[in-house]
């Protein structure tokens, strides 16, 4: 882990857009607990923007996505070109394209895939979406994977559309199976004094959306058209099969379960392969990354604990 | 534990029908180990009935779901009223009904949440449904008690009821998430690497289903006519939220989102005092059953391991 003394020498000046949010102060504490010298940077603090912004090595954005181009498009005017730019946002397209058009100097985006909730980086996942001069970022991936957090490199495109899946598509199964036992009034406690601890699991889920907000809920479902369509998709694969249901098709619902199961069986043979190849496409990507910056550190540092 | 030798005495003669099939394999085993005489009755000897039915003390009946009722018929005519029958079907009305319609001794439903492939019965859900002169399967109770397995009472209707949320309802979600990450071609590999635990947990929870048997998923959510019409409600429910997320109804989303967050709340604030309910219930229950058979067990042995 690196120490703040050791970091003296290459602290930075860092501005987070969104500062006083749960995110932004929880990256400014982690940041600032790095040596780092961090600014939250609010609502009321446009008029301050020349220097606030002006001055920073980084400027961070974390703010809801609906803010977030709009957002960019503002600092950008306040930025030098020597300023690095980097959003944290759950959508990588339209901000990484955002940044790209009005800013000239370095941009990446990223997203942290936990809550402001978790205690530290350690085994956490950052997806990461490079756009511009890399290199000024080194510093900050270094200090992610010094910490202990897992980098996954990607697209923004292949990003978004992982997240459609990953976000969406199960936001909106597990707030939809909530809903349904709320409309049905399922004595939840009793149902899991008769349940699989699969099922105990699940329902487990369900009771940490429901202690979120309603707010992030629906955003996180309606953040992007992609994810809309994908979501109506899957309510006619719903629809689809309980059709079969309804008309106590047997064989119809065992041959869907049966295509299901061969994708299934498929994507869990290639499972080792493709771990091992993700993990080698990161080592590479960002130990080459290290050597261009002339970094002396012990290479294997950059060893990523991939899942 | 109920050990061999103590068992002496009392080894009872049991013959399960469809002890052959996996779960009826797995009881036999379990019961012989503990000092029974166990008689797995498979489908060719229906000749042996009288001898095979007629002289067990227990007999159990442990085939599939739609083959219950019509085994019961069958196998009680050779029983005589000292015989106790009982089923592990997973459904539980038509099989009690059943039983008590055709056999005029001992009756009991019994559900084991779990499948064949858990080492033993520590820490497993059984259900159990009474239905005429209980004390004839005290010392069932007690052996699956003594093995550490968690004693659920209920009624077959409550049961029913219960099991179309725990197993059809589930089933049917998991499945169709499953096929339609199938249908869609979804790297799922790759989604793990970026995802949150949850995910991960879900994924491995849908792996789970995949890896069971097409035909098993397919009875499971076409048992009973009251599953199939859980199942079209559910995708109902999926469907209206689903307009919602195509109309981009932020409000309505988040009306949703909060009225089901009330109902998990009020679940949740219930939790402690239902679980002790629940416990004292079963406690007072099977201990005053045992003080009626005399037994000079230690009551400690009764305190029933709640979820």
């Amino acid at each position: 882990m690196v120490s703040k003394t050791e970091n003296k020498g290459n602290s930075q000046r860092i501005t987070i857009i969104g500062g006083c949010g749960q995110m932004g102060q929880w990256f400014a504490r982690e940041l600032s607990a790095n040596g780092h010298k961090v600014c939250a940077f609010g609502n009321q603090d446009w008029p301050f923007a020349q220097k606030l912004l002006g001055d920073a090595d980084l400027v961070l954005v974390s703010v809801p996505i609906e803010k977030t181009v709009e957002v960019i498009k503002r600092a950008a005017q306040y930025l030098k070109p020597t300023t690095a730019i980097a959003d944290i946002t759950s959508v990588k397209t339209e901000p990484v394209q955002a940044m790209m058009e009005y800013h000239k100097g370095a941009v990446m985006g990223l997203h942290p895939m936990f809550g402001p909730k978790v205690e530290s980086f350690a085994q956490q996942i950052i997806v990461v979406c490079r756009g511009r001069n890399d290199d000024r970022f080194q510093w900050l991936l270094d200090f992610f994977k010094a910490q202990g957090s897992n980098l996954v490199e990607s697209t923004p495109k292949e990003h978004d559309k992982m997240m459609t899946i990953v976000q969406a598509m199960r936001h909106f199964a597990r707030f939809s199976l909530g809903v349904f036992l709320a409309e049905e009034n399922i004595d939840i406690q009793r149902s899991l004094s008769m349940a699989s601890p699969t099922y105990c699991q699940e329902i487990d889920i369900l009771k940490r959306l429901f202690a979120q907000s309603s707010h992030l809920c629906a955003d996180i479902m309606l953040a992007t058209e992609e994810r809309c369509e994908t979501i109506v998709t899957l309510a006619e694969t719903y629809s689809r099969l309980a059709k079969l249901v309804a008309e106590k098709d047997r064989e119809g619902l065992i041959k869907e379960f049966e295509s299901t199961q061969t994708f299934f069986n498929q994507a869990l043979a290639s499972e080792d392969k493709e771990e091992e190849t993700a993990e080698n496409y990161l080592i590479n990507r960002f130990t080459s990354q290290q050597h261009l910056n002339g970094s002396k550190k012990d290479s294997s540092e950059n060893v990523l604990i991939t899942r």
